[in-house]
Protein backbone atom coordinates (compact mmCIF):
# COMPACT_ATOMS: atom_id res chain seq x y z
CA UNK A 1 0.00 0.00 0.00
CA UNK A 2 1.29 3.54 -0.78
CA UNK A 3 2.69 5.27 2.23
CA UNK A 4 0.57 7.67 3.86
CA UNK A 5 1.40 11.13 5.15
CA UNK A 6 -1.41 11.89 7.82
CA UNK A 7 -1.66 15.70 8.66
CA UNK A 8 -2.93 15.51 12.53
CA UNK A 9 -4.90 18.30 14.10
CA UNK A 10 -6.65 17.62 17.11
CA UNK A 11 -8.96 14.94 18.63
CA UNK A 12 -9.10 11.28 18.88
CA UNK A 13 -9.75 10.79 15.00
CA UNK A 14 -6.32 11.10 14.07
CA UNK A 15 -5.30 8.61 17.09
CA UNK A 16 -7.51 5.95 15.76
CA UNK A 17 -6.16 6.45 11.66
CA UNK A 18 -2.57 6.11 12.99
CA UNK A 19 -3.38 3.34 15.00
CA UNK A 20 -4.85 1.46 12.16
CA UNK A 21 -2.37 2.06 9.81
CA UNK A 22 -0.25 0.75 12.63
CA UNK A 23 -2.30 -2.39 13.60
CA UNK A 24 -2.89 -3.12 9.53
CA UNK A 25 0.61 -2.63 8.46
CA UNK A 26 -0.12 0.32 6.12
CA UNK A 27 3.20 2.69 5.87
CA UNK A 28 2.83 5.82 7.28
CA UNK A 29 4.31 9.32 8.65
CA UNK A 30 2.53 11.87 10.65
CA UNK A 31 2.53 15.69 10.58
CA UNK A 32 1.72 16.80 13.87
CA UNK A 33 0.17 20.23 13.88
CA UNK A 34 1.70 22.47 16.37
CA UNK A 35 -0.69 23.47 18.82
CA UNK A 36 -3.86 21.22 18.06
CA UNK A 37 -2.33 17.75 17.56
CA UNK A 38 -3.10 15.18 20.56
CA UNK A 39 -0.33 14.30 22.66
CA UNK A 40 -0.52 10.90 21.95
CA UNK A 41 0.33 11.06 18.49
CA UNK A 42 3.78 11.75 19.52
CA UNK A 43 3.63 7.98 19.51
CA UNK A 44 4.09 7.49 15.96
CA UNK A 45 6.71 8.12 13.45
CA UNK A 46 6.24 11.77 12.22
CA UNK A 47 7.23 15.36 12.96
CA UNK A 48 5.64 18.64 14.48
CA UNK A 49 4.78 21.25 11.96
CA UNK A 50 3.67 24.75 12.31
CA UNK A 51 0.08 25.08 10.23
CA UNK A 52 1.70 27.78 7.55
CA UNK A 53 4.81 26.01 6.64
CA UNK A 54 3.95 24.27 3.74
CA UNK A 55 7.24 23.97 2.60
CA UNK A 56 8.55 21.65 5.74
CA UNK A 57 5.15 20.35 4.92
CA UNK A 58 5.74 19.22 1.63
CA UNK A 59 9.23 18.62 1.80
CA UNK A 60 8.98 16.12 4.85
CA UNK A 61 6.37 14.10 3.33
CA UNK A 62 8.62 13.77 0.20
CA UNK A 63 11.40 13.15 1.66
CA UNK A 64 9.02 10.15 3.79
CA UNK A 65 8.56 8.60 0.01
CA UNK A 66 4.26 9.64 1.11
CA UNK A 67 2.64 9.73 -1.95
CA UNK A 68 -0.94 10.03 -0.49
CA UNK A 69 -1.91 12.34 2.35
CA UNK A 70 -5.42 12.36 4.95
CA UNK A 71 -5.88 15.13 6.31
CA UNK A 72 -8.25 14.89 9.99
CA UNK A 73 -8.92 16.00 13.28
CA UNK A 74 -9.74 19.72 14.19
CA UNK A 75 -8.03 22.64 13.42
CA UNK A 76 -9.58 26.11 13.95
CA UNK A 77 -9.51 28.85 11.78
CA UNK A 78 -6.27 30.58 12.05
CA UNK A 79 -5.73 34.15 12.66
CA UNK A 80 -3.92 34.82 9.31
CA UNK A 81 -2.37 38.14 10.13
CA UNK A 82 -0.26 36.06 13.15
CA UNK A 83 0.38 33.22 11.09
CA UNK A 84 4.44 32.34 10.46
CA UNK A 85 3.78 30.42 6.76
CA UNK A 86 7.50 29.95 5.28
CA UNK A 87 8.46 30.73 1.68
CA UNK A 88 5.64 27.66 0.56
CA UNK A 89 3.36 29.08 3.16
CA UNK A 90 3.58 32.68 1.88
CA UNK A 91 2.92 31.71 -1.24
CA UNK A 92 -0.45 29.71 -0.44
CA UNK A 93 -1.07 32.74 1.81
CA UNK A 94 -3.32 35.15 -0.41
CA UNK A 95 -5.41 31.95 -1.66
CA UNK A 96 -5.86 30.58 1.46
CA UNK A 97 -6.94 34.09 3.06
CA UNK A 98 -9.56 34.39 -0.09
CA UNK A 99 -10.96 30.78 0.04
CA UNK A 100 -11.42 31.41 4.01
CA UNK A 101 -13.64 34.49 2.86
CA UNK A 102 -15.95 31.90 1.03
CA UNK A 103 -16.02 29.59 4.00
CA UNK A 104 -14.62 26.94 5.75
CA UNK A 105 -15.19 24.47 3.02
CA UNK A 106 -13.30 27.06 0.49
CA UNK A 107 -10.50 27.04 2.58
CA UNK A 108 -9.90 23.45 3.48
CA UNK A 109 -10.73 22.54 -0.50
CA UNK A 110 -8.02 25.37 -1.24
CA UNK A 111 -5.41 23.24 1.17
CA UNK A 112 -6.15 19.92 -0.16
CA UNK A 113 -5.81 21.52 -3.67
CA UNK A 114 -2.36 22.62 -2.43
CA UNK A 115 -1.49 19.30 -1.81
CA UNK A 116 -2.69 17.76 -5.19
CA UNK A 117 -0.83 20.58 -6.83
CA UNK A 118 2.02 19.06 -5.56
CA UNK A 119 1.57 15.25 -6.37
CA UNK A 120 -0.04 13.51 -3.57
CA UNK A 121 -3.64 12.11 -3.49
CA UNK A 122 -5.53 12.85 -1.38
CA UNK A 123 -7.71 10.21 1.03
CA UNK A 124 -10.76 10.56 3.29
CA UNK A 125 -10.45 9.28 6.85
CA UNK A 126 -13.25 6.73 5.87
CA UNK A 127 -10.99 5.41 3.02
CA UNK A 128 -7.70 5.20 5.25
CA UNK A 129 -10.08 3.15 7.61
CA UNK A 130 -13.07 1.97 5.94
CA UNK A 131 -14.64 0.47 9.23
CA UNK A 132 -15.14 4.16 11.05
CA UNK A 133 -17.87 4.50 8.46
CA UNK A 134 -21.51 4.33 9.56
CA UNK A 135 -23.35 2.52 7.41
CA UNK A 136 -27.10 2.39 6.30
CA UNK A 137 -29.61 1.02 9.41
CA UNK A 138 -29.14 0.95 13.21
CA UNK A 139 -26.30 0.25 14.54
CA UNK A 140 -27.32 -0.76 17.68
CA UNK A 141 -30.23 -2.29 19.31
CA UNK A 142 -32.98 0.85 19.26
CA UNK A 143 -35.14 1.35 16.25
CA UNK A 144 -36.91 5.12 15.70
CA UNK A 145 -40.76 4.51 15.70
CA UNK A 146 -43.31 5.93 14.16
CA UNK A 147 -43.58 8.82 16.74
CA UNK A 148 -40.16 10.28 15.38
CA UNK A 149 -40.78 10.14 11.85
CA UNK A 150 -41.70 13.82 11.41
CA UNK A 151 -38.66 15.12 13.79
CA UNK A 152 -36.30 13.16 11.35
CA UNK A 153 -37.81 14.36 8.25
CA UNK A 154 -37.92 18.12 9.39
CA UNK A 155 -34.02 17.01 10.97
CA UNK A 156 -33.01 16.00 7.35
CA UNK A 157 -34.36 19.04 5.11
CA UNK A 158 -32.92 21.14 7.78
CA UNK A 159 -29.64 19.85 8.00
CA UNK A 160 -29.63 19.55 3.97
CA UNK A 161 -30.35 23.33 3.89
CA UNK A 162 -27.63 24.26 6.26
CA UNK A 163 -25.12 22.72 4.17
CA UNK A 164 -25.53 23.90 0.73
CA UNK A 165 -25.09 27.22 2.93
CA UNK A 166 -22.20 25.94 4.00
CA UNK A 167 -23.36 26.45 8.29
CA UNK A 168 -22.39 23.52 9.62
CA UNK A 169 -23.38 19.96 10.11
CA UNK A 170 -25.40 18.82 12.86
CA UNK A 171 -28.92 20.26 14.27
CA UNK A 172 -31.12 19.17 17.08
CA UNK A 173 -35.01 18.89 16.38
CA UNK A 174 -37.75 17.65 18.77
CA UNK A 175 -41.54 17.94 19.07
CA UNK A 176 -41.50 19.60 15.13
CA UNK A 177 -39.51 22.33 16.55
CA UNK A 178 -35.55 23.24 16.09
CA UNK A 179 -34.52 23.25 18.96
CA UNK A 180 -31.02 23.99 18.02
CA UNK A 181 -28.51 24.55 15.19
CA UNK A 182 -24.76 23.98 14.70
CA UNK A 183 -22.03 26.60 13.10
CA UNK A 184 -19.10 26.93 14.42
CA UNK A 185 -19.32 25.73 18.40
CA UNK A 186 -19.67 22.33 18.00
CA UNK A 187 -21.63 19.99 18.70
CA UNK A 188 -21.31 19.37 22.26
CA UNK A 189 -21.67 23.57 22.86
CA UNK A 190 -24.88 23.16 20.68
CA UNK A 191 -26.42 19.38 22.78
CA UNK A 192 -25.16 21.64 26.19
CA UNK A 193 -27.64 24.71 24.96
CA UNK A 194 -30.04 22.08 24.36
CA UNK A 195 -30.04 21.53 28.06
CA UNK A 196 -30.75 25.20 29.26
CA UNK A 197 -34.37 24.95 26.84
CA UNK A 198 -37.99 25.26 28.88
CA UNK A 199 -38.03 21.53 29.82
CA UNK A 200 -41.52 22.03 27.88
CA UNK A 201 -39.46 22.09 24.36
CA UNK A 202 -37.11 18.60 25.34
CA UNK A 203 -37.65 14.89 26.04
CA UNK A 204 -35.73 13.23 28.98
CA UNK A 205 -34.86 10.45 30.35
CA UNK A 206 -37.82 8.05 30.32
CA UNK A 207 -39.41 10.18 28.00
CA UNK A 208 -36.99 10.68 25.14
CA UNK A 209 -37.79 13.41 22.40
CA UNK A 210 -36.68 14.08 19.34
CA UNK A 211 -33.38 13.51 17.20
CA UNK A 212 -29.50 14.61 16.95
CA UNK A 213 -28.71 14.69 13.17
CA UNK A 214 -25.09 14.44 11.99
CA UNK A 215 -24.66 15.19 8.35
CA UNK A 216 -22.14 16.41 5.73
CA UNK A 217 -22.64 19.43 3.75
CA UNK A 218 -23.97 19.49 0.60
CA UNK A 219 -21.40 21.42 -0.71
CA UNK A 220 -18.13 20.22 0.90
CA UNK A 221 -15.09 17.52 0.00
CA UNK A 222 -16.04 14.28 1.34
CA UNK A 223 -12.71 13.35 1.66
CA UNK A 224 -12.58 16.01 4.85
CA UNK A 225 -14.07 17.03 7.72
CA UNK A 226 -17.29 14.03 7.91
CA UNK A 227 -19.11 14.37 10.75
CA UNK A 228 -17.73 12.23 13.88
CA UNK A 229 -20.02 10.48 16.64
CA UNK A 230 -18.05 9.34 19.04
CA UNK A 231 -19.03 8.46 22.82
CA UNK A 232 -19.18 11.73 23.85
CA UNK A 233 -21.93 12.59 21.26
CA UNK A 234 -23.69 9.81 22.39
CA UNK A 235 -23.55 10.88 26.14
CA UNK A 236 -24.34 14.56 25.42
CA UNK A 237 -27.50 13.60 23.37
CA UNK A 238 -28.37 10.88 26.17
CA UNK A 239 -28.24 14.27 28.29
CA UNK A 240 -30.08 16.66 26.37
CA UNK A 241 -33.37 13.81 26.63
CA UNK A 242 -33.08 13.02 22.90
CA UNK A 243 -34.28 9.99 21.65
CA UNK A 244 -31.50 9.25 18.97
CA UNK A 245 -28.78 10.21 16.65
CA UNK A 246 -29.05 10.33 12.54
CA UNK A 247 -26.62 10.28 10.42
CA UNK A 248 -25.99 9.99 6.55
CA UNK A 249 -25.39 6.12 5.54
CA UNK A 250 -21.66 6.11 4.96
CA UNK A 251 -21.93 10.05 5.35
CA UNK A 252 -20.55 10.17 9.35
CA UNK A 253 -17.82 8.15 11.05
CA UNK A 254 -17.68 6.45 14.18
CA UNK A 255 -14.44 6.89 16.41
CA UNK A 256 -14.83 3.64 18.25
CA UNK A 257 -17.94 2.15 16.87
CA UNK A 258 -18.08 -1.14 19.79
CA UNK A 259 -18.19 1.75 22.31
CA UNK A 260 -20.19 4.10 20.39
CA UNK A 261 -22.78 1.24 20.19
CA UNK A 262 -22.88 -0.11 23.56
CA UNK A 263 -23.83 3.35 24.90
CA UNK A 264 -26.38 3.72 23.04
CA UNK A 265 -27.97 0.84 23.92
CA UNK A 266 -27.29 1.77 27.37
CA UNK A 267 -29.20 4.55 27.51
CA UNK A 268 -32.12 3.51 25.11
CA UNK A 269 -31.14 6.08 22.05
CA UNK A 270 -31.07 4.98 18.38
CA UNK A 271 -28.30 5.27 15.94
CA UNK A 272 -29.44 5.14 12.29
CA UNK A 273 -27.72 5.66 9.28
CA UNK A 274 -29.96 7.29 6.44
CA UNK A 275 -29.38 7.97 2.68
CA UNK A 276 -29.14 11.65 1.26
CA UNK A 277 -32.64 13.37 0.33
CA UNK A 278 -31.09 14.03 -3.03
CA UNK B 1 -60.23 54.08 17.81
CA UNK B 2 -61.38 50.58 18.91
CA UNK B 3 -60.67 49.26 22.08
CA UNK B 4 -57.52 47.07 22.08
CA UNK B 5 -56.98 44.06 24.18
CA UNK B 6 -53.05 43.41 25.05
CA UNK B 7 -52.31 39.55 25.62
CA UNK B 8 -48.79 40.16 27.07
CA UNK B 9 -46.28 37.79 27.31
CA UNK B 10 -43.13 38.42 28.87
CA UNK B 11 -40.28 41.23 28.55
CA UNK B 12 -40.33 45.22 28.00
CA UNK B 13 -42.48 45.10 24.09
CA UNK B 14 -45.83 44.76 26.03
CA UNK B 15 -44.71 47.48 28.26
CA UNK B 16 -43.85 49.81 25.61
CA UNK B 17 -47.45 49.40 23.73
CA UNK B 18 -49.08 49.47 26.59
CA UNK B 19 -47.71 52.89 27.33
CA UNK B 20 -48.00 54.01 24.31
CA UNK B 21 -51.93 52.90 24.03
CA UNK B 22 -52.35 55.65 27.27
CA UNK B 23 -50.46 57.87 26.45
CA UNK B 24 -52.22 58.24 22.81
CA UNK B 25 -55.91 57.78 24.50
CA UNK B 26 -56.61 54.51 23.06
CA UNK B 27 -58.33 52.84 25.34
CA UNK B 28 -57.16 49.45 26.03
CA UNK B 29 -57.45 46.25 28.42
CA UNK B 30 -54.36 44.19 29.12
CA UNK B 31 -54.14 40.23 29.58
CA UNK B 32 -51.34 39.42 31.88
CA UNK B 33 -50.23 36.12 30.95
CA UNK B 34 -49.39 34.71 34.13
CA UNK B 35 -45.94 33.51 34.76
CA UNK B 36 -44.65 35.66 31.69
CA UNK B 37 -45.99 39.21 32.06
CA UNK B 38 -43.94 41.49 33.43
CA UNK B 39 -44.36 43.00 36.55
CA UNK B 40 -44.73 46.71 35.31
CA UNK B 41 -48.11 45.67 33.13
CA UNK B 42 -49.82 45.38 36.68
CA UNK B 43 -49.88 49.42 36.58
CA UNK B 44 -52.43 49.44 33.56
CA UNK B 45 -56.28 48.29 33.54
CA UNK B 46 -56.27 44.55 33.16
CA UNK B 47 -56.48 41.24 34.69
CA UNK B 48 -54.00 38.38 35.29
CA UNK B 49 -55.01 35.11 33.25
CA UNK B 50 -53.43 31.61 33.06
CA UNK B 51 -52.05 31.06 29.42
CA UNK B 52 -54.45 28.05 28.84
CA UNK B 53 -57.39 30.09 30.12
CA UNK B 54 -58.56 30.75 27.05
CA UNK B 55 -62.39 31.12 27.76
CA UNK B 56 -61.00 33.73 30.73
CA UNK B 57 -59.43 35.38 27.91
CA UNK B 58 -62.36 35.90 25.42
CA UNK B 59 -65.27 36.50 27.87
CA UNK B 60 -62.66 39.00 30.04
CA UNK B 61 -61.88 40.60 26.47
CA UNK B 62 -66.02 41.14 25.48
CA UNK B 63 -66.57 42.33 29.33
CA UNK B 64 -64.43 44.66 28.62
CA UNK B 65 -65.18 45.51 24.76
CA UNK B 66 -62.41 45.35 23.33
CA UNK B 67 -62.62 45.09 19.34
CA UNK B 68 -58.88 43.84 18.51
CA UNK B 69 -56.23 42.03 20.52
CA UNK B 70 -52.31 42.62 20.00
CA UNK B 71 -50.45 39.33 21.14
CA UNK B 72 -46.75 40.71 22.54
CA UNK B 73 -43.96 39.66 24.37
CA UNK B 74 -42.37 36.28 24.82
CA UNK B 75 -44.56 33.40 25.71
CA UNK B 76 -41.96 29.99 25.99
CA UNK B 77 -43.96 27.17 24.38
CA UNK B 78 -46.20 25.10 27.45
CA UNK B 79 -45.89 22.09 28.79
CA UNK B 80 -49.18 20.74 27.51
CA UNK B 81 -49.23 18.17 30.19
CA UNK B 82 -48.92 20.23 32.58
CA UNK B 83 -51.34 23.57 31.75
CA UNK B 84 -54.35 23.90 33.58
CA UNK B 85 -57.22 24.54 30.65
CA UNK B 86 -60.62 25.93 31.13
CA UNK B 87 -63.57 24.60 29.27
CA UNK B 88 -62.81 27.10 26.12
CA UNK B 89 -59.28 26.15 26.01
CA UNK B 90 -59.63 22.10 26.84
CA UNK B 91 -61.92 22.58 23.38
CA UNK B 92 -58.88 24.42 21.86
CA UNK B 93 -56.27 21.95 23.29
CA UNK B 94 -56.14 19.20 20.17
CA UNK B 95 -56.17 21.99 17.92
CA UNK B 96 -52.96 23.55 19.14
CA UNK B 97 -51.30 20.15 20.75
CA UNK B 98 -51.86 19.31 16.60
CA UNK B 99 -50.23 23.02 15.33
CA UNK B 100 -47.26 22.83 17.82
CA UNK B 101 -46.04 19.72 16.26
CA UNK B 102 -45.48 21.84 12.78
CA UNK B 103 -43.94 24.38 14.32
CA UNK B 104 -43.57 27.70 16.63
CA UNK B 105 -45.25 30.00 13.95
CA UNK B 106 -48.19 27.20 13.21
CA UNK B 107 -48.59 27.55 16.97
CA UNK B 108 -49.21 31.19 17.19
CA UNK B 109 -51.36 31.40 13.95
CA UNK B 110 -53.26 28.62 14.95
CA UNK B 111 -53.61 30.83 18.41
CA UNK B 112 -54.75 34.17 16.28
CA UNK B 113 -57.07 31.85 14.32
CA UNK B 114 -59.15 31.10 17.96
CA UNK B 115 -59.25 35.02 18.36
CA UNK B 116 -60.27 35.80 15.22
CA UNK B 117 -62.68 32.90 15.18
CA UNK B 118 -64.65 34.76 18.34
CA UNK B 119 -64.69 37.75 16.47
CA UNK B 120 -61.57 39.71 17.37
CA UNK B 121 -59.58 42.01 14.79
CA UNK B 122 -55.88 40.71 15.05
CA UNK B 123 -53.43 43.97 15.31
CA UNK B 124 -49.83 43.33 15.09
CA UNK B 125 -47.61 45.60 17.30
CA UNK B 126 -46.10 47.78 14.81
CA UNK B 127 -49.59 48.46 14.03
CA UNK B 128 -50.98 49.80 17.43
CA UNK B 129 -47.47 51.93 17.95
CA UNK B 130 -45.98 52.39 14.29
CA UNK B 131 -42.98 53.99 15.35
CA UNK B 132 -41.34 50.68 16.83
CA UNK B 133 -40.86 49.89 13.39
CA UNK B 134 -37.41 49.83 11.73
CA UNK B 135 -37.51 51.54 8.76
CA UNK B 136 -35.03 51.29 5.38
CA UNK B 137 -31.85 53.01 5.45
CA UNK B 138 -29.28 53.70 8.39
CA UNK B 139 -30.92 54.16 11.87
CA UNK B 140 -27.46 55.67 13.36
CA UNK B 141 -24.62 57.67 12.57
CA UNK B 142 -22.64 54.56 10.68
CA UNK B 143 -23.57 53.00 7.84
CA UNK B 144 -21.58 49.25 6.64
CA UNK B 145 -18.80 50.01 4.03
CA UNK B 146 -17.73 48.07 0.95
CA UNK B 147 -16.21 45.24 2.90
CA UNK B 148 -19.25 44.52 4.99
CA UNK B 149 -21.52 43.99 2.00
CA UNK B 150 -19.99 39.81 1.52
CA UNK B 151 -21.33 39.23 5.20
CA UNK B 152 -24.45 41.20 4.73
CA UNK B 153 -25.49 38.84 1.83
CA UNK B 154 -24.51 35.82 3.31
CA UNK B 155 -26.32 36.88 6.15
CA UNK B 156 -29.60 38.00 4.35
CA UNK B 157 -29.14 34.40 2.26
CA UNK B 158 -29.09 32.37 5.42
CA UNK B 159 -31.75 34.10 7.53
CA UNK B 160 -34.19 33.65 4.57
CA UNK B 161 -33.37 29.87 4.36
CA UNK B 162 -33.82 29.99 7.87
CA UNK B 163 -37.27 31.28 8.19
CA UNK B 164 -38.50 29.08 4.96
CA UNK B 165 -38.33 26.38 7.33
CA UNK B 166 -39.21 28.10 10.66
CA UNK B 167 -35.88 27.50 12.06
CA UNK B 168 -35.26 31.34 13.63
CA UNK B 169 -34.84 34.77 13.18
CA UNK B 170 -31.11 35.63 13.75
CA UNK B 171 -27.66 34.78 13.10
CA UNK B 172 -24.21 36.07 12.92
CA UNK B 173 -21.79 36.04 9.75
CA UNK B 174 -18.14 37.28 10.18
CA UNK B 175 -15.42 37.47 7.32
CA UNK B 176 -17.42 35.02 5.16
CA UNK B 177 -18.08 32.59 8.23
CA UNK B 178 -21.86 31.88 9.66
CA UNK B 179 -20.62 32.10 13.11
CA UNK B 180 -24.00 31.20 15.00
CA UNK B 181 -27.87 30.51 13.83
CA UNK B 182 -30.59 31.19 16.64
CA UNK B 183 -33.06 28.33 16.88
CA UNK B 184 -34.93 28.20 20.39
CA UNK B 185 -32.22 29.51 22.37
CA UNK B 186 -33.05 33.67 21.74
CA UNK B 187 -30.57 36.09 20.21
CA UNK B 188 -28.74 36.93 23.89
CA UNK B 189 -27.27 33.25 24.00
CA UNK B 190 -26.63 33.30 20.42
CA UNK B 191 -24.53 36.65 21.07
CA UNK B 192 -22.40 34.92 23.84
CA UNK B 193 -21.37 31.95 22.10
CA UNK B 194 -19.78 33.85 19.52
CA UNK B 195 -17.40 35.66 22.06
CA UNK B 196 -16.48 31.62 23.25
CA UNK B 197 -15.64 31.13 19.36
CA UNK B 198 -11.27 31.27 18.46
CA UNK B 199 -10.85 34.90 18.38
CA UNK B 200 -9.32 34.40 14.83
CA UNK B 201 -12.79 34.43 13.37
CA UNK B 202 -14.64 37.21 15.53
CA UNK B 203 -13.62 40.96 15.35
CA UNK B 204 -13.27 43.24 18.03
CA UNK B 205 -13.45 46.91 19.58
CA UNK B 206 -11.56 49.12 16.97
CA UNK B 207 -11.48 46.40 14.08
CA UNK B 208 -15.25 45.16 14.04
CA UNK B 209 -16.23 42.30 11.67
CA UNK B 210 -19.03 41.12 10.77
CA UNK B 211 -23.14 41.51 11.35
CA UNK B 212 -26.33 40.49 13.18
CA UNK B 213 -28.71 40.07 11.21
CA UNK B 214 -32.77 39.56 12.64
CA UNK B 215 -35.37 38.72 9.93
CA UNK B 216 -38.73 37.89 10.48
CA UNK B 217 -39.55 34.25 9.21
CA UNK B 218 -40.66 33.85 5.82
CA UNK B 219 -43.00 31.69 7.27
CA UNK B 220 -44.54 34.14 9.55
CA UNK B 221 -47.71 36.28 10.23
CA UNK B 222 -46.40 38.99 10.56
CA UNK B 223 -48.93 40.33 13.57
CA UNK B 224 -46.87 38.20 16.04
CA UNK B 225 -43.38 37.70 16.83
CA UNK B 226 -41.64 40.35 14.51
CA UNK B 227 -37.54 40.37 15.96
CA UNK B 228 -37.09 43.08 18.05
CA UNK B 229 -33.90 45.01 18.89
CA UNK B 230 -33.15 46.38 22.35
CA UNK B 231 -30.02 48.38 23.80
CA UNK B 232 -29.44 44.98 25.25
CA UNK B 233 -29.32 43.52 21.74
CA UNK B 234 -26.93 46.54 20.61
CA UNK B 235 -24.71 46.21 23.84
CA UNK B 236 -24.69 42.07 23.02
CA UNK B 237 -23.81 42.84 19.17
CA UNK B 238 -20.75 45.07 20.54
CA UNK B 239 -19.43 42.96 22.97
CA UNK B 240 -18.98 40.39 19.83
CA UNK B 241 -16.66 42.33 18.06
CA UNK B 242 -19.55 42.52 15.13
CA UNK B 243 -19.45 46.20 12.80
CA UNK B 244 -23.32 45.94 12.57
CA UNK B 245 -27.00 44.80 12.83
CA UNK B 246 -28.85 44.48 9.78
CA UNK B 247 -32.75 44.19 9.78
CA UNK B 248 -35.16 43.83 7.48
CA UNK B 249 -36.76 46.98 6.97
CA UNK B 250 -40.71 47.51 8.57
CA UNK B 251 -39.74 44.08 9.49
CA UNK B 252 -38.33 44.50 12.84
CA UNK B 253 -38.80 46.46 16.25
CA UNK B 254 -36.73 48.84 17.97
CA UNK B 255 -38.39 48.67 21.58
CA UNK B 256 -36.89 52.46 22.30
CA UNK B 257 -35.65 53.92 19.50
CA UNK B 258 -33.53 56.98 20.49
CA UNK B 259 -31.93 54.62 22.84
CA UNK B 260 -30.75 51.94 20.49
CA UNK B 261 -29.39 54.88 18.06
CA UNK B 262 -27.37 56.59 21.00
CA UNK B 263 -25.97 52.85 21.98
CA UNK B 264 -25.59 52.36 18.22
CA UNK B 265 -23.59 55.34 17.58
CA UNK B 266 -21.69 55.48 20.88
CA UNK B 267 -20.20 51.90 20.24
CA UNK B 268 -19.49 52.44 16.30
CA UNK B 269 -21.82 49.76 15.24
CA UNK B 270 -24.06 50.51 12.39
CA UNK B 271 -27.96 49.31 12.30
CA UNK B 272 -29.50 49.30 8.61
CA UNK B 273 -33.01 48.15 7.26
CA UNK B 274 -32.58 46.40 4.19
CA UNK B 275 -35.77 45.51 1.91
CA UNK B 276 -36.36 41.38 1.86
CA UNK B 277 -34.63 39.87 -1.12
CA UNK B 278 -37.70 38.24 -2.54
Amino acid sequence: MRKLGLIAGGGALPVALAGHCRDAGRPFFVIRLRGFADAAMAEFPGAEVGVAELGRVFDTLKREACAAICMAGNVSRPDFSALKPDLRGLKSLPGAVAAARKGDDALLRFLLGEFEREGFAVEGADAVFADLRIGAGALGDYRPGAEHQDDIGLARRVVETLGALDIGQAAVVAGGVVLAVEAQEGTDAMLARCLALPAALRGGEGARLGVLIKWPKSVQDRRIDLPVVGVATVQAAAAAGLAGIIVQADGALALDKPAVRTVADARGLFIVGLPALS
